[in-house]
């Protein structure tokens, strides 16, 4: 197979990376892969944006049907985004025993079970490294590199919108809502960024890379989410005093047969590989039985970082059919699916460090008030800062925790709500020692 | 293909890991890949250590000769190191028609052309993951999960032994041979650790990447190496009063169609993420031309995470067989292979910045002079510190050099070593702005 035509729904800011890369790189990628990658078709509704990139005439249409019907097309790139139009699509398209790449996490994360399942009953190969950690290939580690490993952890940092915010909350001490607007401002964000600051987005990586660790898809909505909105740079600051640096994490942990997931602000120590991942940067950090830790980084986003993943899967998928293979590894890398669904830990299960600032009035006995109820919940205090500034006119307390259970701290934190020496609702990060 | 049966030529550290994790994950692996990976043989002169796995009676035996003349062998693992013997069994075994997987950076990069033709010839695959980086997959990451890019550069911490020494130097302020004592005791380093500390087991690593990244063998023997051994705990003090870590580091860089390739310590500034790159750690910061900068992080060494690289390229070829694939992508990646040489350009032709420790006598004059060479030689400086705090009888002077001419700098340290202001060689530290 001397030449592996390609159709590409959707020609936005990832479609156009992914032509650049193609045309720009041809000649290496032809070296590379002994085939030729020829683009037949582009279908995107808008006909007129220039996307800086040159086409021969007639490749753009706005019908997709055209790809999906076109029998001299090996790989359909899915790059729509959205559930319902993507997910038909797909389906059709492996339905006509197309190849699929894919960057659309969301619907991985919230439908992948049926379009795995497909992939396997048409015979077809699903590549979709451009879903999580932009350039990085951190699935094509997980799937291969890392094969021999049972994965004990996952802690991404998958979000470069939030990480833009918190480094820059972090650097300039900007509030949250200037910082989000400042974001906006320069492109790095939506408006509103709403999926990206709450966690959504990150959830839907991780349920991804839980997958393909596991080898069975992951019921996503039991992911806990948690967003930064409610951090100010006084908490970064005094997580500063404890060492600690403030990075919104997804986490996965196997505990005891069961699955830890979860995404919030955590803090991380200063001196951890991933304290220096700031702006939109993204990283992944795996634990394996085997290998121990690794880590994987690069820029989680961008035209050109999603479109060299996005390409790597074609070219993944061209070597493929080069040598007339359909399924080389199935899109959960697992020839025999495990057995048992995969069973999700509620937060409230979870064991860890915490972080509290408690917004006091200042007035003799309120940390002994404090204290007391967090003795009541068997929660052990770490180290404490007591300063007199002053925030909003009450004062804050802030407490490092030793390692104490999620349910025992929501019960102490709804008595203290309660409390009239409180004067506003008590601040949490979880720790992450890594 | 249900069972794919391998045999392992070298049963030291390296090959136990490999059998532990076969052994430990043996169910993980089979329901990943589909097939069952079964050891027929291990060849090693010592049949009696207890290398702490449990194995079935009659899978020793000393002559490698089993193993390539067993027809039932699908892959050879060549984990004995060394040149001569090691070349001559994969050869050998390459010619009975098995696939290789080996871990002997020395061997492909002062050989690897003959091996890589070999392979060609014969129509089998290579995979040597384990040849760089320990357990990190960075050689997949190049091979395939890059393959959409030009690469760039490549600077890679890729000596755990010489990282640990330099971490401690950090740390402790230990002077070098203490630093070096230390970790021959602990078991991070062989006595005397003599290819670890100069550079060549770096570079070895670093021919490999450049290798793959440019799909033809490099000429190993242009690849300048200078060792750690002339640090100072005080050079490591001023580099940080500077804002910069001291790395040893194997840099590769295209430079207008030529190569940059040396191992050298180097300033790395203390905000780069690979200056948390402690220990026996090591990390690859490849930068691609649409990935934009990526880092590969992990243990570089021993015996399960180097079991981890070495079983993920059985599993890697298992997936093949399975498929009855023999060479889905070459040994270097690159179906066409570049076909001018690699021009490797001379440590001469670098352009850089500078760090300096000049010793000098308490008098004086001395910068005068000092910078008055500097000044003829073009060689123009950023900053300079000098205390009173003396080092054996001499007062440091340390200056930053702005970019300037290796060749340049050479020459004014070759003057300069002739005045009797100086008591001391000149003690040079490049820098990576990274």
């Amino acid at each position: 197979m001397e030449q592996v035509n390609i159709g590409i729904i959707g020609f936005g800011t990832v479609g156009a990376g992914t032509v650049e890369a193609l045309l720009e790189n041809r000649d290496i990628i032809r070296n590379r892969i002994g085939s030729e990658i020829v683009i037949r078709k582009i279908a995107d509704l808008d006909m007129e944006s220039d996307r800086g990139v040159d086409l021969e005439a007639g490749i753009l249409t706005t019908d997709a049907m055209e790809i999906i019907n076109d029998p001299e097309i090996h790989i359909m790139v899915e790059l729509i985004g959205g559930l319902e139009s993507a997910k038909e699509y797909i389906l059709k398209a492996m339905a006509k025993g197309k190849h699929v790449v894919t960057a659309n996490k969301a619907l991985l994360a919230e439908h992948g079970e049926e379009i795995y399942q497909a992939a396997e009953k048409h015979g077809v190969s699903l590549a979709f490294e451009a879903s999580v950690g932009g350039g990085i290939p951190v699935i094509l580690s997980l799937r291969e590199g890392l094969a021999a490993n049972r994965i004990d952890s996952i802690v991404g940092i998958l979000n470069g919108t939030s990480n833009y915010i918190l480094t820059q909350m972090t650097r300039e001490g900007l509030p949250y809502t200037e910082a989000v607007q400042e974001a906006i401002d320069l492109g790095f964000a939506e408006d509103p960024p709403t999926l990206d600051v709450d966690g959504t987005d990150a959830a839907h990586k991780l349920a991804i890379l839980i997958s393909i660790a596991l080898g069975i898809p992951v019921p996503f909505n039991r992911i806990f989410c948690e967003g930064i909105d409610a951090l100010t740079p006084h908490d970064i600051q005094f997580a500063s005093e404890f060492g600690y640096c403030v990075k919104m994490l997804a986490i996965a942990k196997n505990v005891g047969g069961k699955v830890e997931a979860r995404v919030h602000p955590a803090m991380l120590p200063k001196d951890h590989i991933m304290a220096n991942v700031n702006g939109a940067f993204n990283a992944i950090y795996i634990e394996g039985d085997f290998v121990g830790p690794n880590l994987y980084y690069g820029l989680g986003a961008g035209r050109r970082p999603t479109g060299s993943a996005v390409v790597s899967d074609i070219i993944y998928l061209a070597r493929q059919i080069r040598h007339g293979i359909k399924i080389l590894i199935p899109p959960l890398a697992h020839a025999h699916p495990q057995e048992r669904p995969i069973t999700i830990e509620g937060i409230e299960a979870l064991n860890t460090a915490y972080y509290f600032r408690f917004s006091a009035v200042d007035r003799p006995g309120v940390l002994s008030k404090i204290s007391g109820i967090l003795g009541d919940h068997g929660i052990s205090i770490a180290s404490v800062i007591q300063k007199g500034r002053g925030i909003q006119g009450s004062v804050p307390i802030v407490m490092l925790t030793h390692e104490a259970r999620e349910n025992a701290v929501m019960e102490a934190l709804a008595l203290m709500d309660r409390l009239d020496v409180l004067t506003d609702k008590t601040v949490l990060i979880r720790v992450e020692e890594g």
